[in-house]
């Protein structure tokens, strides 16, 4: 169930029930900007895999739209980060979820996404691990 | 210049004016998604590579506040991919950066971000390569 | 507390408590769209409204940054609508909210709005109706 | 082909070509914030103004699905505002347009906004004033 660039951040998934999906990792030295905080490409990109695995759990391939992400708070190096994905709205042709990116108590980032739902185009991607 | 995230998504740049950044890399087998295409963390991390460069090639520290991102077209395995980032507007206190991710003639992503300006802290960012 | 624009939409509102805003009104025939749905226009400002005195709510002035905003169901003529903005993140410098806009249990748009706080400017907005 | 709201407003419009779309009114005393410029939910109405003739210049119902507003500097009373639309990707079932709203030369707000078309639905709006 995890794609290639999941792999390639070390990020874990589940989905534990249609429209929602759970995804986390560690802020690995690689994965970070100038600073010594998680990249904002890499918090976008768990927040944005969660919203690519709630977004196809219903068996009809969603595609992204649209996002929108606020950067809260910065995070540290050798952290665990956590996003969550939780549908906003669900219609025929288009869905939309926010995801929040947490490390421990702390709510590091909020995101918003949209997707087209092709309906016909099934996927295979399921509830569960 | 280039910081850890950027070396391990193998990605290159250039500053050729403050407020300005390019950013480019390759679509690795190992940033795609389940379809075969640029996963859209990968996608999205390259326009904020070049959003946090642009945003930070004044000297003054920016950080990111909020995105927006656009997906447009899917892109192929393989294929070269570059972000150019311009600035539409720079205040004191914040500025706002639009970034649009094309491969070849295709436009595939538009990006749009505001940063955050901490007059007093500088960075070590300047123009060039 | 009612500025200009909301008198003429007709808007009123609370701020139940520091960071928390609400605003309500009724989708009267001027202000629909061609569909004889509330103009999305409208929908926006009822919860930019909201975003506006919750993010002032604390005397200092908060200047909107970049916002976004999500439609998610047609709403009807003559329908009462209510926007709610709740406090995501309250920086120093910046925060951010969330506002919910409904109509009866029907959620009709979701918004997500930044804002700079200039710290040593006055606002006379302040809890209560 | 001026909805209700925008009469409201006190908004002209024109389509010069399918894609496109300028609006275009006054900064009235009743559009105005708590501080003497125009409300933010005014001048997104005007770029969302805009988005919507733009959209469905083409004959088939767009319906917007998500926006994005990033509020350049403060506008003033009485002044002249404009929004003009532009098309950066049209597809079957979704489209993408950037609107940028100026008071004379200054940019006061730019806008990105996303639509879903319904195919099948035709809508009477169409090039022309």
């Amino acid at each position: 169930m995890l794609d290639p660039f999941m792999i390639t951040l070390g990020l874990q998934a589940e989905v534990p029930a249609p429209g929602q999906a759970r995804v986390w990792g560690t802020i690995r030295p690689e994965f970070l900007n100038s600073w010594g905080s998680a990249h904002g490409g890499f918090l976008y990109s768990i927040a944005d895999a969660a919203f690519a695995m709630a977004s196809n759990s219903h068996g009809t391939l969603a595609v992204a739209l649209a996002t929108h992400m606020e950067y809260l708070q910065a995070s540290q190096a050798g952290a665990e980060v956590e996003a969550l994905a939780t549908e906003v709205h669900l219609g025929r042709g288009t869905a939309v979820y926010r995801v929040e990116v947490r490390s421990g108590p702390a709510l590091l980032a909020i995101f918003t996404g949209t997707v087209y739902r092709r309906t016909g185009h099934k996927t295979s991607l399921s509830a569960g691990r």
